[in-house]
């Protein structure tokens, strides 16, 4: 059964979830399963449906993802990335980048505790194309970001986050996923605490939008 | 106004529409700025919300963009990629191919008459990061997925491509798009004709989820 979200509500509900994630409530394989099956549903070029999906619920497993992402984190909580990430802005987007930044340690700090890791991959080749590989992640990102708002419809919550990619070889080599498979997303997924989300602040269309002409 | 669609009817639903995109029909831009609001709300890295949308309505540009189109899909319709797609598959699949195919041509000859080109850029700089790059894409690919649900939910249809990106600097030059603003997918979009959709049919979940360990 999915909760009866509207379109919009559901694309603009389902939000980063990392505070609200439950740590102690199970979560059923069977509502991971179902919002895989609904993930499958997304395009792929050429219709090659190269993604395989790794589903992690082993304590072991988990925690050592949690370490491996815990260290990564830390490395990009020193970056000018991170701090560009706050720089620059309005006083309002600031307290919003704030919000996200306590988010985002919060979740480094628990990650290995979340009940479900979904890591979503694809047949790529051990090297990656040279230049704009749009449409590599094409043929499997939209199917991720699928998985995780047919969770939300579930009452589950989870995450987006890359900077696992940073020992992408070490997880590799942890759950034993070949050379010629590349990782896209890192979806630490559980029951989410609460009622339900409201939608993000984002900044106006209209500085983002270009009819016709830059 | 959005259909009455449940998540997973939705997200079944939202497919990569060639042969039913209306040409005829004009679009109402505010559908299309409504499916961008929406698709505003997908997660980007640290909330960055480095995203660009192009929404090309010209006859002339996208005429432009539809000889660039038809070229890059000339080539690729010769490439052993393309014949890699139908390859070493099960009957079924094959007719899953071959039907993909008719319509992938179909696309590339009207590419030019689709009433609205939809091209979903980010700020990435002019040399893309090295090795793998999901991190960028992930912050760009979710939205532009929203996007194609949130108009389909609003009875326009619309197909994921990225063989334009064979030529992404002549489209950028005929757009303006500034070098560091990299293009991740076109969605030519339209009115679809004919009710609704049926899911697709995709190979089994169990071939390509991996519980614990591959």
């Amino acid at each position: 059964m999915t909760l009866p979200l509207g379109p919009d509500e559901l694309l603009s509900t389902t939000r980063s979830v990392r505070k609200r994630l439950d740590l102690d409530r199970p979560v059923p394989l069977d509502l991971v399963r179902e919002s895989l099956e609904v993930a499958l549903q997304a395009p792929s070029g050429g219709n090659s449906q190269g993604w395989h999906w790794m589903v992690v619920t082993d304590p072991g497993l988990r925690a050592g993802i949690g370490e491996h992402y815990a260290r990564s984190f830390a490395s990009y909580r020193r970056s000018s990335v991170y701090a560009g990430n706050a720089a620059g802005h309005s006083a309002e987007r600031q307290a919003v980048q704030s919000r996200v930044a306590t988010s985002a340690d919060y979740l480094a700090e628990v990650m290995g505790r979340v009940p479900v890791h979904v890591i979503a991959c694809i047949a790529a080749g051990e090297e990656l194309p040279r230049g704009n590989q749009a449409g590599l992640w094409g043929s499997l990102l939209p199917a991720a970001w699928s998985f995780q708002i047919a969770a939300r419809a579930r009452g589950l919550g989870s995450a987006w986050t890359t900077l696992h990619l940073r020992y992408e070889k070490e997880i590799a080599a942890l759950l034993g996923i070949p050379p010629h498979v590349r990782q896209g997303v890192l979806l630490p997924t559980a029951y989410y605490t609460g009622e339900t989300f409201k939608p993000a602040k984002r900044e106006p269309l209209d500085q983002v939008l270009h009819l016709d002409r830059w």
